[in-house]
């Protein structure tokens, strides 16, 4: 009745039928919603007065209304109020759908932090099209298996990055419209790639784009494919549910606020920075972009702009500590920092703090939209000492309210195992902030969504607290005389030693008893070439049960992913031979 | 292919669908899932992995996985921890189910604020059912009319209020099952209605049932009588999705967090307490209850408990700014106040600031789940005086990030008003927070969503900086001489003056002008019988158009709805006598 009064389409009803996965017929759609069931379903259906797709760019077009002269992004000397933001943002939505992009499009981008790779979390999914943002430090022939995978329509790309879009474009075997992003503040500015530069395909969009919001809040806005440390990567689908839910769910667990000046020291590009992409700007906070997180540059920017947040993998907080003194700038008031991946140790947590940072722990994947859990902070702890702090807070956590549920189980029958802080188990999740599954891949995705949990991957105990630890990623494990040992808390032995840097404890083959700890050791600059390897095993003889002492200790630098994840099975590799 | 895998029964795909309104066949889900489109929805399809039913239900699991030891709820000398609520929640959805409540039920409750009615916002939608929170100011046959209207199947009612249900009940043709709410701090304890007391219902209940989400976000989860002023109240319809939503909105616009302690000053029956019932477990903060919002209970109990929030309508912090000054308890710490319906005058807000609180003025309605708008605070008021910044803050403001769209219009045309602080229109809303509709009332619900728009009823201008201000109810305007008056724009220079506690401005009929301004004044108690209305004229004169100025001025108490509304149309009819 109302929707003769009201005028709503009549494709309205599909539009929404749509939101399960499914296209139906006028026909259908007449059925099905005459079947209506108790009182509180009879003449009470959804109408766009009371129903919307769920979607992070909803939060810009917030923030531009609410704040339109606020800063949104600061980039060296330059600065966008949101009402900036907004119309580039639009610009760029018209001009990609100028060059033919729309729903189930992709657009790559190969950028560091900055506005354009900003803008195209916003700009891109106003077409419709979905977000690929590419690692800035794979190599061209991993980039040529994406763009193909990818089947990207658009690609836009910093010139410093020229030299291996140019090889990876060559490598490719079809044309794709290429956008050159030239950026001042580049160190090294390459060859120019396209047939337009980034600020002139903007300046030809129109600022006042009519954008559509996506019909269906399960579409797709971003892929991200995740680093594989062997064989092709993975193409991990994101929605538009999950990413305005895990927004809001980093904006409250976090704190986020107008006065929020975030700095962005995690690349966007790491599933689109953990989703702060969207949640600063659904708290109308600022964006400070840097385009890599060294000390120079982000001492500097947290005292010029008074930086309240960042994150960063536990790499970042590491070069921050270990930078020389004249580097690190102090500055009066304290910086939240985020971290995420190992555990920060003690040493860490403390040297952070007497910089005048707090550390918070998160845990989650790509395939979770970034974080999913978040050791939250218990009042009691304020009493504890550094180390028991410490203890306490490399945990992985309680998960995000917005996260359904977090449960460490057996993967087969699925059964929690005991709170007991010692029994292993796989981390499982599920809830609205987990992925639509891998591009492409419906094995894979049925693999990780077996028995309707996210399977992590990672292996962990449940604390009596209710705290989850991960203790490790499943195949990191090693099994010595028939004993699980977690790699992980080995390393986290040898990373309190007061001459270590980093450590990494893999498996190494050995004939009685199946495999033995191998520690792959980098020392503080200071102490290279000054401590042996019998000094490293009797610091873990005195803190850890005999059969988990490393048997090979090895010192030298540790391979590392792009994204600063250390390599472990070039370690594998290297410890079979050794 | 996954589903044989994982074992997910072939009903799950339905319920999903039942997500757009509708049940389907078998059948029919095997047709719809198969016309998947581009390779982002290919076996990409929604999960119970990454797919959950939003719903507010999920903040109380959460905060008692990540919170059990703390204090939930403080009612008096009584404290919950969150293990205790959520245990407590458990057996009162227990028992409800044991008395057949589920899917569809309503439990009606009529109580003022307490662990009882707390628990219900969890305990009735765990079993399915909706939460009918009764307010308690209502007379006998209005309540008869609600329990008969809402078909409530369980009453769970106060002692105090015995006198009242008694005589509803004896009007209601049917039997209820009733359960009297027992509390210690109650003033009055009349007889007993029930044939159980509610400690005794929960104790038979299972501290460890375990409730289903519901299948479907779109789902009633409360269903609240609006006060009309006339004819019988509208039952309005919430739904799962939008009280999720609308908590996360008012913890991110509140900044709640795990320290928030949150003083009950509004009624939770008020649109379940602006959706902080839920906003509150949301951030895990504590709940502190107070029965009535009287100074002498309030001002204690922000000293004791520390509290960091509370909400209240205009009236409540008139209370507070007028209590005498032995029951003013001083505090050392500020109390953010958030509040709603008219706007606060300056001096309120100066007298409110001198005491301790941070005012901030929000705008919603029953329909849109409580808050909608805040008048959020920009940094460059910071430096105005303080009659500019309540000019400012005195305005409804800009949408809540949670919220899609709110604009200025005209209701017919739906063409949005210039924003120049001038021209009126109506305000218009829609989103994900807004109500189903009208219970039993297709018409009411199809004029509300008239034009795919949720209309407010209220009439306002935008500001050129984007803020909304209301100025009147449509039917509250007064036509003089074809000239529309804004009555809140007259009271509000009442307000202002020194002598005036309250004042209401309604239209009397004239021969010449059709309708002339007519103001019902309350002076403070101080100056009762010593005010002129020649002198409330002569400052009328000096601060608006001649023609705006009340012809008429009458002295004494205004009428109030059991909300603390003031009931205008009383004051019409009276206009209508003099």
């Amino acid at each position: 009745m109302w929707r003769a009064r009201a005028g709503v389409p009549s494709a309205w009803w599909r539009g929404r039928l749509a939101a399960a996965g499914a296209i139906i017929t006028d026909a259908e759609a007449a059925i099905l919603s005459k079947r209506a069931r108790s009182m509180f379903e009879r003449d009470l259906e959804q109408t766009p007065a009371n129903f919307r797709a769920l979607t992070p760019l909803s939060f810009l077009a917030w923030a531009a209304a609410a704040y339109p002269e606020k800063t949104a992004v600061v980039h060296g000397p330059h600065r966008f109020s949101y009402r900036d933001l907004e119309s580039r943002c639009r610009r760029l939505a018209s001009a990609l759908a100028g060059r033919g992009v729309g729903p189930g499009d992709t657009v790559s981008v190969m950028a560091p932090n900055g506005p354009a790779l900003l803008e195209a979390h916003y700009g891109v999914p106003m077409t419709g099209a979905v977000l690929n943002a590419l690692n800035f430090r794979l190599d061209a022939d991993t980039i040529a298996f994406i763009l193909a995978h990818a089947e990207s329509k658009v690609l836009m790309t910093d010139r410093e990055f020229a030299p291996v879009i140019k090889k990876a474009l060559g490598t490719l075997k079809r044309q794709l419209a290429v956008v050159d992003i030239d950026d001042p503040l580049a160190p090294e500015r390459g060859e120019r790639l396209g047939d337009t530069d980034y600020e002139s395909f903007l300046a030809a969009g129109d600022p006042a784009f009519s954008w559509t919001p996506p019909a269906n809040e399960w579409n797709a806005i971003t892929l991200n494919y995740t680093s594989g440390t062997t064989g092709n990567p993975k193409g991990v689908v994101c929605h538009h549910r999950g990413a305005f839910l895990n927004a809001l769910g980093n904006a409250l667990v976090m704190r986020f606020g107008p006065e929020t000046v975030y700095l962005w020291t995690l690349p966007m590009f790491h599933c689109n920075g953990w989703s702060h992409t969207w949640a600063v700007t659904a708290a109308g906070g600022t964006h400070v972009c840097v385009r890599r997180p060294e000390p120079t540059l982000v001492f500097p920017a947290i005292k010029a702009n008074r930086v309240t947040n960042m994150c960063g993998a536990p790499v970042v907080l590491n070069m921050l500590i270990h930078a020389p003194d004249d580097v690190k700038v102090r500055f009066d008031h304290t910086v939240e920092v985020a971290t995420g991946g190992a555990a920060p140790p003690s040493p860490v947590i403390a040297a952070m703090e007497r910089m005048g940072f707090r550390v918070t722990h998160l845990y989650g994947l790509t395939e979770t939209f970034g974080p999913a859990s978040v050791c939250a902070w218990q009042r009691d702890w304020d009493d504890l000492g550094l180390e028991e702090k410490a203890t306490k807070m490399s945990r992985q956590g309680v998960r995000y309210p917005t996260v359904a549920e977090l449960m460490v189980a057996d993967p087969q029958t699925l059964a929690p195992v005991p709170a007991d802080g010692k029994t292993m188990g796989e981390v499982l999740l599920r809830g609205n902030t987990v992925m639509k599954g891998y591009l492409k891949n419906g094995r894979a995705t049925a693999d990780a969504f077996a028995g309707g949990w996210f399977h992590t991957g990672d292996l962990g105990v449940m604390h009596p607290d209710g705290y989850m630890e991960v203790k490790d990623r499943s195949k990191d494990v090693i099994i010595s005389g028939g004993e699980n040992i977690s790699s992980l808390e080995v390393e986290e032995v040898l990373y309190r030693h007061p001459r270590v840097m980093e450590a990494a404890v893999v498996a190494k083959p050995d004939e009685k008893w199946g495999e033995t700890p191998c520690a792959f050791v980098t020392l503080k600059a200071e102490w290279e070439g000054n401590v042996r390897a019998e000094e490293i095993v009797a610091w873990c003889r005195e803190h850890m049960a005999s059969f988990k002492i490393p048997r090979t200790v090895v010192f030298g630098a540790l391979p590392k992913t792009s994204t600063g994840k250390i390599q472990k099975f070039v370690l594998r590799e290297r410890a079979k031979e050794l």
